[in-house]
């Protein structure tokens, strides 16, 4: 699961990730995934100890903390204020969520209130805050370009 | 992975999930998650065996096949003529997907040309099919319901 939020968060068009779980085969793989499919210089992975302390540091900096929860507000009912922040970190959990995260967190947005996934969620809060254009980002760099194609893969080698 | 495809696909306002790789288990907390929080008689899982033999059946049955790729075509260049559809089958893959699926696909589709995840491709394309409203859906028969809130979390029993 955080192999995909990390992939997620770098073909939605995020700038970085902190993992609070140290696992560097996950770094390696979103590293692989930059040099071939690009933008390695644009994505930055950082494993961090002390989650809580982290995210202190982030809001004394003066970004913004948004926590996706199913018990928060309705992304589309926040959406307007969300776009108008300018640092924003995400934070995701997989299953139960320190109840001090409420609290840090400066919006708790849910992605509908029903239990699903926090990579759901994530994409979702990410295509939200883009309106999709993340999508049509220039990945720098890259080795190997999708050619979209009906049936099929194609791929153009660019090295 | 299975197990968020499965409450995506309840939560984003499909009818039905069909898995190909036999897991009691996966179905029996989507089960529980259905009768905790609503839809229990709405959204079902079925285990198939021989998933091409399945695919075959669809269609012939008048239904149309989706397959998410990051080698198709992108879902907001295809978004219009999906909507048309009546009934659509959409398929996941974890990993190395065969061939024949991308034959067998009426429509190979990408949620934009980068590597991610199977679970955001999902959310993604539910999301632009039903333009968010899936977010409005009541879930019928919850004995659990979240009542959006900034902090902390607020939930009504309803039975």
């Amino acid at each position: 699961m955080t192999t995909h939020a990390a992939l997620v968060s770098r073909a939605f068009g995020s700038d970085k990730i902190y993992m609070s779980d140290v696992d560097d085969s996950i770094k390696k793989t979103v590293e692989d995934v930059s040099s071939r499919w690009g933008g390695r210089s644009d994505f930055k992975i950082e494993i961090v100890r002390g989650w809580s302390e982290m995210i202190a540091n982030w809001k004394k900096d003066g970004g913004k903390v948004v926590h996706l929860t199913m018990y928060g507000i309705h992304i589309d009912d926040a959406i307007s204020y969300l776009r108008r922040e300018n640092r924003i970190l995400v934070v995701i959990g997989a299953g139960k969520v320190p109840r001090q995260m409420y609290e840090l967190a400066d919006y708790n947005i849910a992605i509908g209130n029903q239990p699903h996934s926090e990579v759901a969620a994530l994409s979702i809060f990410l295509d939200r805050m883009f309106r999709g254009k993340q999508f049509e980002k220039e990945f720098k760099d890259a080795r190997l370009k999708v050619i979209p194609t009906e049936k099929g893969k194609r791929v153009r080698e660019l090295s």
